[in-house]
């Protein structure tokens, strides 16, 4: 039996070499061009199973700060193995009072799941509905593609959340930091927005923008 | 010839019968269910060229009001005929000094060509750079999918634009309208803005928003 | 400049009425027919904040079982908000000793990431690579869309993982009960295995196949 | 061993109840509205085998016509099965001499196997380039989305060839029903292709054509 | 407060830097190798507003030919900002008597606004029915994806319409030079379509076509 | 007549030339970095029919081996033409008894047409049903995307069948290649499938699997 079954080996194995390109996978290579689909793809023959293992999540973000709060993204840029396939994660670490900014990503749908404590956590409709709620732990919420959300930590204890999205790329867009941390000249932003000039300057002077 | 060629009528007829299903298109029937990729689709038997034509852009926009300007959308919600093909349109009218407020387009890239006077129009990066600019008459500008963006008359006379979106059903997020026409929370926003409280209620009160 | 900016509501509610049918998002209907984009949109009127939340996930999965693992889905047909919106998650609860045996997803790539304790994960390619590793907390692993791979948990306590998907209705194939908990005929089973006949039998019989 | 084993049908067969609705793939049901991407599905309790299997292909179309040829379909409109799967097929019969004339398909790529004889065919791109050969038996010619092409037998035997479609729903435009078999205005066709009214009266007395 | 908010900076700052390959877009590099999805992307650091701004557009095409009409396209071949954001522009002039003649585009729907004149325009679908209609400013019309389709200038004053594609690269096949402005051999044109041999020549002559 | 036509040359090869990017068609370059999308484009001026054509399939694969069958690929990595393009082929031939072992294709549908003989074929769906069926010449099957599935030839005959996928780069995932001609340690496959360790090593024995 032995014998006549390991035939098989022959005609299968000019088979698999003749696939030698099959891209199962297409982990970035970062040296080589990326394109609207994502980066290129790094040769399978060096890839291995650390490309498809990120850790840069493991430790506590630093909520030392202002908002309280801490993003840590893997995405393709940071999580190699991901690129081209459609999914991406960051992890959430919300101090007591700390905040996630109100943002949006504009390339993706997000799901989040509560790991820890508790977020209250909500987005806005085209239509200006205001869809948000307290979340405890095992909570799992989701935000519709480009829309504004934010987390919030009301409770007394550190919140932690992991995040996915439906893109290997969802970019990320603040909303305080598209106005307030750029060069956007105040004039441009007050008619714009109809935010009043000093409104504007406080927070351009806060957050380091200029214009 | 023409006797022979006459059998040509009996095989394909036979053929083009049995594609009686066959979607070229999609013409969105707004009295069935609607899903994910759009409206179910009107009987190909009850379409008509109406279907895709809309003269709902053909006037000019009612200007007379606090932005000086009009939006007028031809998405899949308002034009049957693009439903399900993947791009809309929207026409814009500025007087001197009108602006479209800073908006969002979820789930479309958009394209602006200006028709008449000129419009200064910009958008936002992820990384918070401000790309703005003077359009003349035949300029064009792109805004990529989901990122905040703007236009504004600074000229003196009044402004014509058409835009179309990447989407039959591009989505539109006002960014004061989010936020000061709804009813989120006064506490929630200037946690998640950093707005001072006046400046919120100031809008709100302006807009109509509560919370 | 109250009343001069409140004129703003006349011409933006119009535009807003315009736009009902605007879908930012299609949670699911589940009485309405489905497609192969997803389940027909609930009517927006209808829809609440709990429809973007899911709190099925909460509680620790029953691993008294033999698989010492317990999984719990949250798709597109538990979790109607991810309708259409191309994401997913579920919970995975495994007992020291615990296996989530070999499976894929036909429709999506799947992220995990490891909440508590340490799990031993892989995927095979289709060059029949092994990559596999031993995840500890915090740690995250991607498996390309539609290749086998499985969950083991190699240490001494309780493990959690979170897994999301690229899609919202990502399917679930898992290898033993196609072979063994289906009416998959024996005979057919053991011509497109290799599998032993006597091997096969017993399995079907643990995990109640027939055929 | 078996005892123990038994134990996963309690912890599993829960998980795949909560699946139900879970979607490999959506037959058509033609009773039911259809959408942008496809027919709505037929309850998986009422699939078959059948659903997946068509057996419309097996005969030799009749080609005692004066293309001296034919051309069976199997999309989604006629094999329920392909829905939504993005794959379609179908059969082409040429008596010696017997052509496929121009068309396109504005859904999909096209892929051609010669299964018996000898097949000249072709297609034009973009940029005005005519690309043709003479295909032998097991051949494959693969023609882009949306170009023009043909087929025809120069040989002097039966040609047989089985074509596949990169969607279900591929669409089917010949030229010269487009302009001859329809009511398109005689004077409308001669300014858009600059062809001879003679020419354009002659072909539509031929294939049926009105206006 | 100015002290406290500073804070932010530091936190979000390397957030942001980790994000360096983010992209919102990808404006096209056309020294870098292309593929399906489009070109390369220019480095971020090297793209400005002018990137996204095009004014080839502006000018009013030149109609002193025989078509007495102009196309001035804006797709990723010309217009760098465009590439991967799946939309694409181009410019219409039709003098008096103007016309585009019958064409398709490959791998997009269209949308027309008529900005100036009027414009007789139409397209074919599968079934060989002809939609058209004569169009005045303002009115918008839309071709379905791949289908034959024309716009003529019956009116008359010079017009112009603005389209839009569903794609930054529609491609172009104008079916008279697919025919007559190509090498595609005589006999094959009159095999493959039942035009008759004069009439092919007579246009080869014109347009300059061989073979 | 003649000479005024003749203009037409002079505005639209402007046109056409200004389109020299366009990409109807992006043929594989093997030798330029590939990404999530496929292979680079081979520069269209180097494009000829034969990019287009493939003439592997023509002969008939060596059916003396175990599994008394052969699968013959064109996919993108072996036929430049379909790279982009959403689909590709395969030559399957079955000696009677036999088979092509259980194994899916992790990107893609496949559409089956048997040419000659006849093929019991089959494929599992996420609910563990087996659909299955005896087809006969000309009869077509369709496999949803990502479920396990085989083809065994019953009958007295030598048997042929061409398939097609719904991707450029289906991928091929044998199951007995992926457990018994891999590396995966014993001891996680028995863990992971609960096969008996016995008969693991006696298919790696055969196959030439290791660890």
């Amino acid at each position: 039996m032995k014998m006549v079954l390991a035939a098989i080996f022959l005609v299968f194995s000019l088979f698999t070499f003749s696939q030698a390109s099959v891209v199962d996978f297409c982990v970035a290579d970062y040296t080589a061009p990326n394109g609207p689909a994502g980066y290129s793809c790094k040769s399978p023959a060096k890839v291995t199973v650390d490309d498809f293992v990120y850790s840069g999540l493991g430790a506590v973000g630093n909520t030392s700060n202002i908002i309280k709060a801490a993003v840590t993204p893997a995405f393709d840029a940071q999580f190699a193995g991901v690129n081209g396939l459609g999914i991406s994660t960051a992890r959430l670490d919300l101090a007591p009072g700390g905040v996630i900014p109100l943002h949006t990503h504009p390339g993706a749908s997000e799901l989040l799941v509560v790991v820890q404590g508790t977020i209250c956590a909500g987005f806005i409709s085209s239509d200006n509905t205001v869809y948000f709620k307290t979340l405890k732990k095992g909570d799992v919420m989701v935000y519709p593609q480009g829309l504004l959300h934010f987390q919030l930590n009301g409770g007394g204890t550190q919140a932690l959340a992991f995040v996915s999205f439906s893109s290997a790329n969802p970019g990320l867009q603040i909303l305080d930091f598209a106005l307030f941390k750029s060069d956007f000249p105040t004039e441009l932003i007050t008619q714009t927005t109809f935010l009043d000039a000093a409104q504007v300057k406080k927070l351009k002077g806060v957050l380091g923008g200029s214009g």
